[in-house]
């Protein structure tokens, strides 16, 4: 499955969301990483997430694909996804 | 097609894009909207963004997709898709 997550965490919380988040998938942008799991990867993130957020404040949405989706970028690409394929 | 639209603005034009999407899209958290979009609204869109942002330093990533993607929501929800269904 290939999934894409975007994150609104608290600032005290952020950096060690992100670079959790930077072990398992490709960082696209700002509060944005995607890539390709198997469903244990995926449990395994959104647990790792779990442990990390405040649940009560912070607000992560795990969308979840078949397969890589088509994009279109406008100005910056940040971390071009061409990289890792 | 449905898209769903994550930005990374510099603060001096972010409102006005957050502006601009929220009278097409639904805003999800931080810096996402997303919505189901005919071809025409979608370049409309696109128009729309490519007019506020500065393609030198702005990066808006626009991911296309044939329906509205399955999801998992941690912590809070801050704007709940079930709303606008």
């Amino acid at each position: 499955m290939y999934i894409i997550v975007v994150y609104d965490v608290s600032v005290e919380r952020v950096n060690r969301v992100k670079k959790f988040l930077r072990q398992h998938l490709h960082w696209v942008q700002n509060s944005v990483f995607e890539g390709e799991v198997t469903l244990a990867e995926f449990e395994r993130i959104k647990a790792g997430i779990g442990e990390l957020i405040d649940g009560d404040e912070d607000s992560v949405v795990i969308y979840k694909l078949r397969s890589m989706p088509k994009r279109e970028v406008m100005g910056v690409e940040k971390n071009p996804i061409e990289d890792i394929i």
